[in-house]
């Protein structure tokens, strides 16, 4: 039969993210398209002693059972008390819950407040994946040009101020995905101020802030927050395992409670059991030292990168220098056409993002690729940075 | 601040199942509000064994970074294969992709289909859960009066006639929740032949189909589908555990595709250390015993219920009784208010889920209770009917 979709998953961009994967699943590609956290950072020898334990617990076929929409209370309070303590954020009047890793806590604060047509403001360039939900939800997304210290603030009020139905503004504060940049504390406070005087909210994306290895640290926007105007998605991937799938949303009390009544009418909840290893490896161990080791690992995986980055890449081609987090943007003069890099470094067994995959509303040539450091071991980063600056010379004709 | 919610997401249903996961929550009350299968049931010292196993195994890396959106290949092709021999659907032009419970390849499907308007045809009554979805994704749903072999038939077709946009019909064949009535073979086949008439998808939702305790087998309506026109949603949570979240769906090729570019959206994938688990748990084991072990409790506590409301109940009252699945429902007389007695037992312990949560587009009175027979204990069973038979004499003014 013909299948009559709805208008915004009709309308809906395919592809991205998902063939991303796919592309970083063959081994014989060098996999600097993907934004997976290095394996070797996942504790499995802890999280298999903590597992084998919970199964032999009293309270074991409990963790089996259906659960908390809103988590477990562990976790949960673990998380809470980490983001009140070292980054400031949660109010009295805030609430914190699990979700299936950070996109899902997006999508369905995304669900809760678009209505087909009404408006994101978004960084342009950003992540792709959020993209796909505000397209998913019907939102109209309008990018609001990317600097290296934050969004352009003169656009975003040029915005506000033109664009009828703006229900959030979107941003990824820490090492931004796919540029590398963070939003210095000016910025984050003068968009939080201009989200008052409009009345919008804020939904601030920060999967990667926990992984900063240089650079001054920066608090989340969410710490700024008086009024329950902004909505903090946090994700558990980049600091324990992404195959986990846990993030978490902290947010006014009204917004989680509702969002809690409206994933009752999708997944219900994350895996219980693993919530509760995920607890335990967090109250028996230390995060801190953890992350402290993983920062290590892509500190030296990013200097090598900006290294070669430098040594090979033809002059005219600048790339940002992020303070953390898992990405380094590559961008390209105007005019050069980074699909047309992105296939031909594809040929030549490198898998690279294109920048066109990055912007609001879409086809808007971005002449930029992003990079990832973190998969790719040493000696891939070097060899594909050889085959990279190559293709790059190629496609702008040196 | 004034939080400005979707239209859909502002007028959805709050409370219902979450309110009833946390009133079942409480060890005091009698739960025969919840839909949960008994944790005896859980094979915990295989899925230990099975855990500490993959932990050590040498790919057990990749089991906790992101996987494929459509979920773990082993997982898919077990299902697939016993859904081909045991249940006879799955065409060459099929695929089956894991999701987050059933629930979610509900709001999945439901997702991709609906624009705010959209109707769908729905059993009267039917699960709340799935009224949920539908409300949260705008569509207008429309009920059909159930019978205890299915739809009337001719107010299906009444209102496949008049209906404008209606996209397709829900129904849950097997063991319905909540009235515990099977749509009989011959239903099922004049269902389809509507919705090829009328040119409608139908979503089949059944997750309890493979817990048959009595009656004759009864094939599920996808089984039929010849061009691509049922959506089955099946799930894990009744023969396996639900806190780990795990369903899976079956359809046309091209909606599993364009579902799981639905999904990057979303939550992405399951907790895939979780889905090599019960990968494992099928292949190593005996499902069938499993379930027939399973079976036997739940029958011989069915039995129970189903005695004891017969000797409790008073005159004018009638109940279901189903050949499997978790739930009977309790008929109260036209006039009475299923609302008060829910309330009134509630008030003397005993958990039960009014009529009125069922009813497609809400508001009227259903004057039944839904009954679950799978987590109380024989004893609560014994004690909760005699309550509930109390407070039903009441609420009639018997």
């Amino acid at each position: 039969m013909d299948y009559r979709f709805s208008k915004p998953f009709a309308s809906m961009p395919q592809g991205g993210g998902g063939d991303v994967l796919k592309m970083t699943a063959d081994p014989a590609t060098i996999p600097f398209a993907a934004g997976n956290p290095s394996a070797e950072t996942f504790p499995l020898k802890e999280l298999r002693a903590i597992a084998d334990e919970l199964f032999q617990r009293e309270d074991a076929p409990a963790l089996f059972q259906y659960g908390q929409t809103e988590g477990y209370d562990p976790l949960r309070d673990f998380l809470r008390q980490r983001m009140a303590q070292k980054h400031g954020t949660g109010r009295p009047e805030d609430e914190l819950m699990i979700t299936g890793g950070g996109q899902q806590a997006i999508d369905l604060f995304t669900r809760m407040m678009i209505d087909p047509g009404d408006v994101i403001l978004a960084e342009d360039p950003t992540f792709m994946g959020a993209l796909k939900t505000f397209a998913f939800d019907g939102a109209r997304v309008v990018g609001v040009p990317m600097e290296p210290d934050g969004m352009d603030l003169n656009a975003l009020e040029d915005q506000l101020r033109q664009q009828k139905n703006v229900k959030f503004i979107y941003v990824i504060t820490t090492f931004q995905n796919p540029t590398g940049y963070t939003t210095s504390m000016e910025k984050r406070r003068e968009i939080y101020a201009l989200a008052q005087r409009y009345d919008v909210m804020i939904l601030e994306d920060n999967p990667y802030f926990e992984l900063r290895y240089s650079g001054e640290y920066v608090p989340p926007l969410k710490s700024l927050d008086e009024d329950g105007r902004v909505f903090f998605a946090g994700s558990l991937s980049k600091i324990l395992s992404p195959g986990v799938r846990m993030g978490y949303a902290q947010a006014n009390r009204q917004l989680i409670e509702r969002m809690a009544q409206s994933r009752m009418a999708s997944d219900i909840h994350c895996n219980l059991f693993f919530q509760a290893v995920a607890a335990e490896y967090f109250n028996r161990f230390d995060l801190d030292a953890h992350i402290a080791a993983c920062c290590q690992l892509y500190r030296s995986k990013r200097d090598l990168m900006l290294e070669e980055l430098a040594a090979h890449m033809p002059d005219g081609v600048a790339f940002s220098r992020p303070d953390g987090g898992l990405f380094i943007w590559l961008a390209l003069p105007q005019g050069s056409n980074s699909d047309q890099l992105a296939a031909l470094a594809a040929q030549n067994g490198v898998a690279v993002v294109p920048g066109s995959a990055f912007v609001p509303g879409g086809c808007r040539e971005n002449p930029g690729v992003r990079l990832n450091y973190s998969t790719p071991t040493e000696e891939q980063i070097r060899r594909g940075v050889a085959i990279l600056a190559q293709c790059t010379r190629q496609v702008m004709g040196k």
